[in-house]
């Protein structure tokens, strides 16, 4: 297949990249500033363009890799009932009939997966969820996804939405507990690095138990006097004592499920 | 040495098993309830008991793992001032000096980990941090907390107490975000499993980068639309939708620091 990369953010870099290594090939990359534009032209030895107007019609798939807010504005203007084309976005959080009034075919194909430029990742491992608004372009979807993760999944966009949501706990906020946790031992003079291997067990544990079951902690024990001690040791900062009281109390009332109580960390 | 443990909880079971697998020798097993103190006892096949007053004179060390709010009681029923006996406790954060009216030698040997029933854990990778009270201890307490793990670090009280702290947003707290991911996916049909692969990579990634660097998702981006969007799809849930926003506002603070808004989830 050939395929334009519309949006040259973290996510298009490196779809982009296993694109590349693929038997598929990418014909141009579209985005809005130079700078993106080139440096991924550049990295996938293909021309580009900063204008909507200059995306070439001669390609089989369009995969539009966009914040969410210019999607649609974009879609418009690129997209055309033409039943050789496919039209595609990569957002979890988006409908897939966003496309509706400007293609005849078209389809979503969501890498669920945090990118970011100073670290590639395996595609091969990365699930994918797709969805297809007619039989034609799901069979073209489904051939471009299996081609470049072994974890192929069709959703639906209603889904699709509680999947991102998901994604934003089990990724997103995780990362900032890290990212408190880093800036508490670094205010005392203990580097980050002595937390991994806790960090590495906490995310072992979920391969093997559900999360509720794994839990541990002051909060499940609701042992009372540590809770109040960690909430003044945070005493600089009311938001994130506030988060800390929050998240005990959000364990605590998930532990009434399963009468669970004295694990330790 | 010759080691009695004071507790039977899942710290005390994994420690007495890292202890019976090395030279050491677990002489004896306290637990409050009954049915612990057989369980760990059988387990490592040595005497238990239920009462402080059977707990052998004839050891070398007294290990306590005990809840925070028994520790203090139960030292004071248990050491005594004798320069052939060291205590040790566990606790992250519980100051060292508690022993202090009540024995001579003592110490702490804080595993930093997330110990669950269900999954055993190798004690050989786990940090260790150590304290004593004198130079005698000091000398027992690293050659035992040696032969347990490859990762022995000193570390005082004071800083310990923060350590914690930091171990219950990277752990606990991190976890918790784990249930509520399963808990939307489950009610949506779809299988908690499809998340490990997010899960993994976003662990991996601050193996490599400054938490705060591996950041992404809508609230680093602020994309308010995705926002108030997802605390929508929360809404039967107040305590979460609460603290969606709390977490929002807080990567957002934080990412006033770095300049950062583009990272993709």
């Amino acid at each position: 297949m050939r395929i334009v990369l519309i949006g040259a953010g973290n996510l298009a870099t490196q779809l982009g990249t296993a694109l590349a290594e693929s038997e598929h090939k990418v014909v141009q990359v579209y985005s809005r500033t130079e700078e993106s534009a080139r440096a991924l032209g550049t990295k996938l030895g293909v021309p580009y363009t900063t204008s909507l107007h200059d995306i070439t019609g001669g390609s089989d798939v369009y995969i539009f890799s966009l914040k969410d807010s210019a999607l649609e504005e974009v879609a418009k203007q690129v997209c055309l009932h033409d039943d050789n084309k496919v039209y595609l976005h990569t957002a979890g959080s988006m409908p897939m009939e966003l496309f509706r009034p400007y293609a005849s075919r078209y389809g979503v194909l969501y890498p669920m997966q945090t990118f970011s430029k100073q670290r590639m990742v395996d595609f091969k491992t990365i699930p994918l969820f797709v969805e297809s608004n007619c039989i034609e372009a799901g069979m073209l979807i489904q051939r471009l996804a299996d081609s470049l993760s072994h974890k192929v999944m069709v959703l639906s966009s209603e889904q699709r939405k509680y999947l991102h949501l998901a994604a934003v706990w089990a990724c997103n906020f995780t990362n900032h507990c890290y990212t408190i946790a880093a800036d508490i031992l670094e205010s005392h003079g203990i580097p980050f690095n002595v937390m991994l291997p806790l960090i590495d067990e906490t995310t072992g544990k979920v391969h093997e138990l559900k999360p509720i079951e794994a839990q541990t902690g002051p909060a499940i024990r609701y042992d009372k006097s540590i809770i109040d001690r960690q909430i003044e040791l945070l005493d600089k900062d009311i938001i994130k004592q506030e988060l800390y009281k929050q998240l005990s109390r959000s364990i605590h009332e998930s532990s009434k499920q399963t009468g669970k109580s004295k694990e330790q960390l």
